[in-house]
């Protein structure tokens, strides 16, 4: 069986207390730094697409990364193998299977039928759905909780997570689509509008954060998302989406959130970020972009 | 201030103890028997559209249902009506606002950026995505739940509503804008694809209901959306989703589901969702069908 450089086979269930962040992935949404002490279940995969700064493959633009069928011969039920890095390494057992999503494997859409990432597994176990899985780490290692404990505002958070989504997400990916000018202008006006909506909340809470004075669900499901705009800027000189002058109190926010030591864990660089979009809209993104 | 027939003001936030279901509505996900003993906020408003079988309102389709304004005269912040209806009912305080979704209310929109229903509110706070709403209710009345207490079972169990949603709902709507006997074969066949994954799911589980030996969130989730395909069958004999033959685990599902308590309550006949639809595409939605 084929494993990749540095990495150590273990077989079996072995029961870990990691010590650091147990899930970490660019394209998670909340890369956020779960503080675990007795994980009940604290084996599982991630199947990712996004660089992830703990490994590295050669061939991952290729198709499947990692030559998936050599390194899971019983794929993809068995966690087999076992790759160490940090200090903590030996504490953790987690493995990163990379997804090519311009060639989804078949094995990945036959557990996984809207074939989206990232997708955790846990022996036969799986769940997709960034925030279904987001939900269920906060809920599982309530150590370091991510949500408000009053019901109704951890609710309201999980609204503020769909408007996001709905009015700047789903408007974001339109401007790659579009070099006309006109329309450059009317995707701006509709990001800023639907991002408005935070500046509003964030005045209106008056937190260094939306959770408070530390990063919580709502500002880790949002700021991979905020995190791009710089790169459209560079690809767009147009694209004026979030002026400083306009939005202080989300430019502000943007600047603690660069302090937050799970987001600089994971963050791409805007460089970055336009280099693999660059790829993406040639039809063939290069997914190992910013892993050097 | 105007109020209904039968309404009765109490104003205040009275403490309850509602021995019934506190949120039924037609379009509310799971209208599941909560058996609420010790609720903490037991008072909220739901937004819906669909009819409620609580209340009728004869202007529903002309614009705001109840002449919103004069009910509310300090909408939307504060919850004033109080409307009896059964044995149960001076334990309960809960009111409807239905939503004429082809014509919003701005007041709507500006507290609901997305302008979904159904929508909670409890005094200043609010709510809505029904999923969001749903875990909500699901968290803060436990007596009755209506996730499995396995996390990943729970996870499992949310990644199939988005699945039901994705591949099974999504396709539905569609066969009201196409005439063309084509498309309703194609669509038909996508249809009929993500059904089989419930029946080969119903088949793995040997159970009852998705949830057990009753209904739980994934059963509620989904079920309004089957409830619909007899009615479409009506509009268009050449719908042929979800035959009998083709899923049997669905279809014996389909006649238990039927005979849930909280389906009974809430269920709306196929005459009547197809009169509906019929409504619906000619522009002018009735959303009073049904309630007589």
């Amino acid at each position: 069986m084929k494993v990749e450089k540095n990495s150590k086979h273990f077989g079996g269930d072995r029961r870990i207390i990691p010590k650091e962040p147990l899930f970490r992935s660019k394209n998670c949404y909340p890369d956020s730094p779960f503080q675990i002490e007795e994980p009940q279940e604290p084996i599982f995969r991630s199947k990712n697409c996004y660089p992830d700064p703990f490994f590295r493959s050669e061939n991952i633009t290729s198709g499947a990364p990692f030559q998936i069928k050599e390194l899971l011969p019983r794929p993809p039920f068995q966690i087999e193998e076992y790759y160490p890095r940090s200090p903590f390494s030996d504490q953790r057992m987690h493995e990163t299977v990379n997804i090519n999503l311009q060639d989804k494997p078949e094995w990945f859409l036959k557990i996984n039928p809207l074939g989206k990432v990232p997708t955790l597994q846990l022996n036969d176990k799986i769940m997709f759905e960034s925030m279904i899985t987001c939900d269920y780490l906060d809920e599982t290692y309530p150590d370091h909780p991510l949500y408000p404990s009053d019901e109704w505002a951890k609710g309201w958070d999980k609204c503020l997570i769909e408007v996001f989504n709905a009015k700047v997400t789903s408007n974001y990916y339109k401007i790659f689509k579009s070099q006309d000018s006109a329309a450059i202008e009317e995707i701006t006006e509709s990001v800023n509008q639907g991002l408005q909506i935070f500046e509003d909340e964030l005045a209106k809470r008056g937190t260094t954060f939306f959770w408070g004075n530390r990063p919580g669900m709502l500002d880790y499901a949002i700021f991979p998302w905020l995190e791009r705009y710089p790169s459209a800027r560079i690809l767009f000189p147009d694209f004026v989406v979030f002026p400083k002058e306009k939005f202080p109190k989300l430019a502000k926010y943007y600047e603690n959130m660069l302090q937050d030591d799970a987001v600089k864990a994971v963050i791409i660089s805007p460089e970055d970020h336009a280099k693999f979009f660059k790829s993406f809209l040639g039809g063939r993104a290069n997914y190992d972009i910013g892993r050097d």
